[in-house]
């Protein structure tokens, strides 16, 4: 079998919402898997100089017209939380404490934080939401909040997102395909004639 | 005849010469006409406070990347000239000069220019190149070198970006089809099917 592609996102992201609906289904018909990797744009936002979107004047109107528009497009349910932009912090550390476990366990749950998210408009910002989210799935609360606090998982997050910055990654979805990187919800169609034809 | 689609766009702008290459043919498939309407994203960004792709830290390498391979997908010539970003202000005003005389004659001049700079990574920065260029579609090189320095075409310039900032344009290409904006070269196909379905 082929390597796997890497999928980066942030759990705060709508275009990284997108696109996880739709990677694994994506990477399967050419039989990959796929890496999901939890990223702090706002640590990488530190690099690049960047900003949230929404405060950017003119782009921050246009870039949540067109998320709206897109999830139509997609067929998804989208709506952004009364909170955003937001942190994503907690969720993405409970992601990799999570994958230390059982990395199905892991994806699963990063379904579920940007289902409660973006579908269903919620708050995944704090670490009782986050706990409540991994509840459901069946981890015990006390665990979860007990590793958000962890300094070995902290350390995990932090050394996650600096791999990612050394591999240039700059947003969200940011995608590797052998080395070959795309980035946004609207590059899906590249990153599936890419897997389809090695290249152009 | 349904209402003309407005296509706003930077001549230094490699989406935007990908997008002016195909977007009278998107058009006319749905029997519309298009307004060319070259922008100077250098004013734009001091509104918004965007800064040009290439200096941006990780993400000015990647689109530069992108570029090179969104081209060869699209199956056009495209090199970067060697000073790039580069200012894109004389060819602007010498476009809404000759649209005041021939708007057939200003998209052919629009055409020359993105040719001259993407395609054969010439520079079309200084008036003499510019004038060359107009030179080549039939107008007097001292009438486009006077009409640069024209008081009143300066001012349909700024006239024109200021009026694009007040439509919400902050980058290229950026097109508006009945009221409904669509940003990126990377967005022709929703602007097709918004033009065949009239929205979803």
């Amino acid at each position: 079998m082929a390597a796997p592609i890497d999928f980066y996102f942030d759990f705060s992201s709508p275009p990284g919402y997108f696109a996880s609906l739709k990677i694994d289904e994506l990477a399967a018909r050419h039989g990959r898997s796929v890496n999901w990797r939890p990223i702090l744009l706002g640590a990488i936002f530190k690099v690049t100089g960047q900003a949230p979107l929404p405060g950017i004047p003119l782009k921050g109107a246009y870039v949540q017209r067109d998320w709206v528009r897109f999830g139509r497009l997609l067929g998804v349910n989208f709506t952004l939380p009364a909170q955003f932009p937001f942190l994503s912090v907690a969720s993405s550390r409970a992601f990799y404490w999570l994958h230390g476990r059982d990395p199905q366990l892991a994806r699963n749950f990063a379904r579920a934080v940007y289902h409660a998210a973006f579908a269903d408009a919620k708050d995944t910002v704090p670490a009782e939401a986050v706990a409540g989210i991994a509840e459901r799935l069946g981890v015990a609360r006390a665990e979860t909040l007990a590793a958000l606090n962890d300094a070995g998982v902290k350390d995990k997050l932090r050394q996650e997102v600096d791999a990612a910055i050394a591999r240039g990654v700059f947003g969200s979805p940011y995608i590797i395909v052998d080395n070959e990187p795309f980035w946004g919800a609207d590059r899906l169609d590249q990153v599936e004639r890419w897997l389809a034809t090695g290249g152009w």
